[in-house]
């Protein structure tokens, strides 16, 4: 017998819509005699699921015509490769706003020379810029930013205005939580396993004038060129990730879009950070004016208390609530199919957790 | 109401064993009040599958305790890139018996120098090579060869000494299919989508000398030992792709193992072979002495013929059984999972409609 849902504030792979997992597990076998896990990515089958998947993130994210849209494998981790081995010539600026931003750079001083023209490191990575805090280098071949930081809960407020040195967004942890202008990036990735679907599909949106640019002779495998020309076909694709990726993005239109989404997990963050800014008990580790809207990140008084919380937490059906190790205390993860009911039994548990405390 | 399962021939993504997706479909949920496609890939739960998946791999292949057994993404694709990029220093061996060899080679020619050792391409891709016919260049940094030809039909009947030379094979088509000597591979990588699973997740099999060595500085993510020391926990794995190559082990597991496999592949296409070899309507693409036994291809007089015979097959529930453009004809792929009765029902096929052509 199935066990009840539990609350699952995982920070990734996380949540997904019941509806969606439904429809899943409804739908598995019902391939022609086939299951999903069968059918050859040449069908019809596939091309219809392959193309519905990029027609709705296409309008849900309203991605102009000069925007390709790939399903590429190997994660945000990939991307942080793929970009500088694709772009980087001359230099690249990185902003550090976190575990990822470093990661990210990293990868890229593998290829070339890289400028770090912003960095929350030594605040202990609590903000993010501000858009007139973001200069990007003169000539610099694109400028990196992370715009939600999953282990620090900090979320860009405002996107920079980086003018001619295009933007390159890894989203992973808020693509479409948020209507955002797709136009301010010449490109944004995402690792699906937090508000897409499940891991092992990667989103990159890409706009055309970067798919032709050529920083070095590369494998064509590693070459976005590739990807695009075979519309994301080049090699066999993940099948069943761009299938269930295609239930999310339906399950998306169906809420109302990004602008409704947006709206909900506003709602559902403002029930804790109200609840952190009406304790003393509680601190939150993000600055007031970097708040992430997924992931919420504070401290109680003692680790005894942190885990006493846990285990708490747990009783109610409460799980993945634990911080990362590097801020410690409790981090809950609220994606896009987190439920406001969940955010509404842990806003009312805190504050019960506090005064019994 | 689900349709009935029908004879799938594609040539992968393929079939895979009906208990291998009934176990996927009632256990889909069933992870704690959460789905399989919903749990941390840092949980107990996902460890627990990981390290299943990798003992069972390691006991039905008889991997050796010097060897690392490596769950990534991007297919044998971003194998053909990674191979090089990791190992080719000096030169490089290419034996091309086919598509996925030339695809293998024309990414090492980004990398670094190449020597084509063997090609079967003049004949038409008719045949492997003996042992005989393989002489590895001196000082070469590994030779490389595609086990089994899914496009042409052909596969390796016995594997080269390579000596010195570490020996690299792309068993995308055929791993699992025969009980093969590890110990003669330096490297083994495969696509899971024939005999292992979903698309999605690829098999290295990697001994660890290689995986000490540095031909290049390459970004983490592309080098061989990150994944080696993350234990293939560097960035999120494809969670339900690992989760559905354990229960296709499992099920290997209990139908005997390798040998229990190969033997049942042998005596399946035994029966498509045997038509073959009786009639003078059909011609089979392979030399008689280069054939696989997972990929059977076979031309017939006309295209009318060919059309008609893919009309009729699918009117008996026999499908993708098209051969690739460039050659023609049927190809019948018949991966492990592929049931004996489903040959059964091929041959028979094929006896009736020769004698009504």
């Amino acid at each position: 017998m199935t066990t009840p849902r539990v609350y699952n504030f995982n920070a990734g792979p996380a949540i997904l819509p019941i509806e969606v997992l439904e429809h899943i597990q409804a739908g598995f076998m019902e391939f022609g005699g086939m299951s999903i896990l069968e059918i050859s990515h040449r069908s019809k089958e596939f091309d219809a699921i392959i193309d519905e998947s990029r027609a709705l993130l296409t309008e849900l994210m309203a991605i102009p015509a000069d925007y390709d849209v790939l399903f590429l494998q190997g994660g945000a981790s990939l991307q942080f490769a793929m970009v500088p081995l694709n772009f980087l010539a001359t230099s690249a600026d990185y902003v550090i706003t976190g575990h990822w931003s470093k990661a990210a750079l990293k990868e890229a001083k593998h290829i070339g020379a890289t400028n770090v023209i912003y960095t929350a490191e030594e605040g202990g990575f609590k903000r993010t810029p501000r858009a007139n805090e973001i200069t990007p280098t003169k000539g610099a071949d694109y400028c990196h930013i992370t715009t939600n930081n999953t282990i620090y809960g900090t979320e860009y407020q405002e996107l920079p205005d980086t003018g001619s040195v295009p933007l390159i967004g890894d989203m992973s942890s808020d693509i479409m939580a948020t209507a955002i202008d797709v136009k301010k990036f010449a490109c944004i990735y995402a690792g699906a396993q937090k508000n897409l679907g499940p891991s092992g599909i990667t989103v990159v949106i890409l706009r055309r004038d970067l798919i032709a640019k050529r920083a070095r002779d590369l494998p064509a495998f590693l070459t976005y060129a590739t990807h695009a020309e075979a519309k994301s076909l080049y090699n066999t694709p993940p099948v069943f990730a761009v299938w269930a990726l295609m239930h999310v993005l339906r399950w998306v239109k169906k809420q109302g879009g990004a602008a409704a989404i947006e709206k909900m997990n506003r709602e559902k963050s403002k029930l804790i950070y109200d609840v952190l800014d009406a304790s003393t008990f509680y601190k939150g580790h993000a600055d007031r004016d970097s708040r992430s809207i997924m992931n919420l990140t504070f401290t109680l008084p003692s680790d005894e208390l942190t885990e006493k919380f846990v285990v708490e937490a747990k009783k109610r059906q409460m799980v993945g609530i634990k911080g990362h190790r590097s801020v410690g205390g409790i981090r809950a993860s609220m994606y896009n199919a987190f439920p406001l009911e969940g955010a509404r039994v842990l806003a009312t548990f805190m504050k019960e957790f506090e005064r019994s405390a």
